[in-house]
């Protein structure tokens, strides 16, 4: 078995969504720690030879390098109950995944970025024109998975999947981005489901 | 076999995905259109229906909605020599599907349906305001790609996969966009590449 290192910076959700999957799988993972905010991941070091598209995090498996958060999980989980065994439901599990990077990550994530790490006063303006967007962009994700969540406890399936996990991390601190999960009851729920699990560990 | 139906608008690249993973495995589909111009996805029919988030496409298997455009075509190909085989090349190829769905689509998709589709004179200040980082965000992902596809003709092993199939309609399009192919050299050998394989299919 290769080592496993997470490229990461721990106040990103997505890199705890590659821990909190290994967690639970009992796997261990060496962690090397960047600043995005001071551009530790812009150097030319790193571009050459971790991510050419500049971003965290990234799984190092042996000498091999796999970025994206989603694709790191799925690595992880497979031949695990974190993917279902049953052919329509693992793709479902996937079309919540890739849900959360296009409708919930770009706007619940970076309104966090923006609001809780560079703060509102130091935004540009175009920055702060977009915040109704991603509000509202933001709230309509939540109200999806709330929707989705009324009459099932899992995103797929009767367990934990990736799709859970996938969404969980910058759903639980979404109010650092100014949502408020009070109007989200299901995912409420659903929140304490996923922090309920053995083996459950928490974001730094 | 359950029955295979596309939910979808043919000017969505999108949906070309899947109908072109479709032709490629020889698998029949059947197409339902909707004009996403006129709201034909946000009716309360579609809403309760087929997609609760609004969106096309929507690939129905049976009674069963599957949306997300990645997570159909990992559905018509799982079993098929468009996933790899090797476990590290199959994560890598979800890496480049979800680079699509984050840093290709909503800059170079989203700019060919502002230009080609609602018209610039037709744009809200809003929108126009979002052009230059669009342009930039679209240009810094087609970089990426041709960087990677330089030294080699598909982005995941030695022959075709999801990941290509994911990354070539929107690509193949973009200069609807404003952006010019010819910068990117190894993107243009590579698109040549797709179109030749047997079985393509072309965009409506």
């Amino acid at each position: 078995m290769d080592d496993l290192i997470l490229h990461e910076d721990p106040r990103s959700g997505n890199c705890f969504k590659i821990r909190l999957t290994a967690a639970l799988l009992g796997k261990r993972i060496q962690r090397v720690q960047y600043d995005i905010m001071n551009g530790e991941t812009r150097t030319s070091e790193f571009l050459q030879n971790v991510n050419a598209n500049g971003r965290i995090p990234v799984l190092q498996i042996g000498n091999r390098f796999l970025p994206e958060s989603n694709a790191a999980c799925w690595y992880l989980a497979e031949g695990s109950p974190l993917i279902p065994a049953e052919a329509f439901d693992r793709a479902d599990m996937l079309r919540w995944m890739f849900f959360e990077q296009y409708n919930h990550e770009p706007n619940i994530a970076t309104l966090r970025f923006w609001l809780m790490f560079v703060g509102e006063s130091n935004l540009s303006t175009f920055q702060r024109d977009q915040i109704m967007a991603k509000r509202a962009g933001g709230e309509a994700a939540l109200a999806v998975m709330d929707e989705h969540l009324s009459a099932r406890d899992w995103f797929v399936g009767d367990s934990v999947t990736l799709a859970d996990l996938s969404l969980y991390p910058y759903t639980h601190v979404c109010e650092a981005g100014g949502f408020r999960l009070y109007d989200y009851p299901a995912v409420c729920r659903w929140l304490n489901r996923v922090s309920g699990l053995p083996r459950y560990v928490s974001m730094d």
